[in-house]
């Protein structure tokens, strides 16, 4: 099964990443751009046929190594 | 209209930052993983009401900012 992961900053966190592509895009002339939030994306195999099984080791990966719960929030599909 | 684009290294080309989440979560224990790949992705609220017109510039922007199209590849979601 293929895990697809989306790692996004918790509203209210500062992003400033987000912010410096606002700033660049503003600066190339986009200027209808509104708030910009920049995240991670991975796409993780994962061997295991049965999806109960994949959704737990997924939710264990993202607890323990892809995710910073402390400042970060996650989400994933399975396919 | 909020455009969810999502950026990945093209096929073929080397992705450390996966080499290196892959071998994380083999030694966390997490032995049923395959190919890892990261990317990035990016929310960016346009302000337009025409999905066309929304489209055009989302597409401009991940031509000349966003994304690297050497060795990149985009796509992306209107909402």
């Amino acid at each position: 099964m293929k895990a697809k992961i989306y790692v996004t900053l918790k509203q209210g966190i500062l992003d400033p990443q987000g912010k410096a592509i606002e700033h660049a895009l503003g600066s190339l002339g986009f200027n209808n751009v509104g708030h910009v939030r920049v995240g991670k994306y991975m796409e993780v195999e994962v061997n295991e046929t049965d999806k109960t099984k994949a959704d737990v080791t997924v939710k264990a990966m993202c607890e323990k190594l892809l995710a910073n719960t402390i400042v970060e929030e996650y989400r994933y599909e399975l396919q």
